[in-house]
């Protein structure tokens, strides 16, 4: 099959990465659908932008797509999973979240149990706006279906093995560092400070971590202000390696940083390095 | 005062961290004592290459030496200090364990109440055996009448602000980095695994974190073997975090880790990457 107008894909919902998710189908002649109830003013600017059709209501999405991906905060995932299967969807469903491997196998039963397909989906890296930076994973039979209509944007899709669960066990894998370490590195910046050794530390860093001292600015500040959705994806995290058998308290511990700095929601900067250690400090 | 060897210092005790710190004193002409009662043959070895005075017992350190200072695992740090003043010291007591600040300030007090100088002591880096590898940081008024019998080895030591407690809060601080990323990074490796997305895994890595891919195998290699002497260390750090009020999960989380990896002492290798992702998984 060749990606062309005749798909249409329902996209829930264009935030910043679901709407470069939905771009990287565009760019391939796919007719991407999102309804406006309940959205934001910011969403749709987004979503015209990227050349998305507006259909108003989930049950347009619903009755109209072939494909719907959902790309929202983890913390709604199955609820949002639910909403579109209890309006009869049977087509093929593409969870695209920062979930478990157990909650991804959850609602892969709730697709499974109103006649649908269930792809696997988990992303990694920024808003795909620039080729290279992005790619989405998929697991599931009916993964190489769904990435063909991807084959041409900013958004590298690479089909892996596994089923229900894999895709999202590599997205939770690798955030486990990325997000994991982010937040262990405020937590220790914090405790420097409280141990009135932050300055002794940073020379010390400067000497054999200097790594640490580029990333304790710019890359806390910027982590600073996505916490709010950070807290859940760690809670996700955390929840994974329990279900292993393994240690999860670094995750419980990052989602408890993460909650902290969640007042940050919305901000167009937050502070990194020692005044984000000072606002942590003050939250304990 | 010029360091000569009118001072002695007493080690306790000789191992490998231990011996290099005692030489890096014996680099500056000063009289090194330590007390072969129940040390082993490798101990011995170490100790005599490095032309430490063998004094045979505890009591003959404690009557001879002006400083003495303590290197050993960090769960008998305090029983070490309290063992010296119960036989009588009032010397400069230097603890160089990586103990939680906390539980330096206790220490503090037993030097305190039998008359003596407490210098706190952290120690970063390898063994010093090499020039610029590694800093042993001090605080404490007697610091700089510690720091001028080093000031000619390999050993670089560095005074700071603080008194009791602070070099220990700059130990726990630093390696909550090293260490903690370290048992995080194995903990990734065997989630990974147990998912069955180990080899994706590393695809990613190896696109856009491929210094993680460096770390995997001789890092973690390494890190198993120490990991019997780990579990203490990450549990100090977990300490010296919850009694600042922050989130101690990461290192109680890496405490584990390490336990299940404890039993690699005196091995003289160890698997990294995904044979030690395995050997954790083997211990859930």
């Amino acid at each position: 099959m060749t990606a062309d107008a005749t798909v249409t894909i329902g996209l829930l919902h264009p935030g910043e990465m679901g709407s470069s998710i939905g771009a990287g189908a565009r760019a391939s002649a796919v007719r991407v659908i999102w309804a406006s109830d309940e959205r934001s003013d910011a969403t749709c600017t987004r979503a015209e932008a990227d050349g998305f059709e507006d259909v108003a209501w989930l049950n347009a999405i619903v009755n109209q797509s072939q494909i719907i991906v959902s790309v929202c905060p983890p913390e709604f995932a199955t609820e949002v999973a639910s909403e579109v299967h209890a309006l009869g969807f049977r087509g093929t469903y593409v969870d695209a979240n920062a979930i478990a491997p157990m909650t991804s196998r959850d609602i892969a039963k709730i697709v499974a149990r109103n006649g649908g397909n269930y792809v696997d989906g988990g992303i990694i890296g920024p808003p795909a706006r620039q080729l290279g930076t992005t790619r989405m994973y998929l697991s599931g039979d009916s993964a190489p279906f769904v990435s063909q209509f991807f084959d041409k944007g900013d958004l590298e899709v690479i089909c892996i093995d596994g089923g229900a669960g894999a895709a999202s066990a590599l997205k939770m894998a690798y955030a486990a560092w990325t997000k994991g370490t982010s937040a262990l590195l405020a937590n220790i910046h914090a405790l420097a400070l409280a141990e009135g050794v932050h300055d002794d530390l940073m020379n010390e860093w400067r000497q054999s971590q200097i790594e640490l001292i580029k990333r304790s600015d710019e890359g806390l500040s910027s982590a600073a202000m996505k916490a709010w959705r950070f807290v859940a994806e760690m809670d996700e995290i955390a929840s994974t390696f329990a279900g292993n058998g393994l240690p999860d308290g670094f995750h419980t511990a990052a989602a408890d940083v993460y909650r902290r700095l969640a007042d940050f929601k919305g901000h167009s900067n937050a502070p990194g390095g020692v005044e984000l250690a000072q606002y942590l400090l003050r939250r304990s």
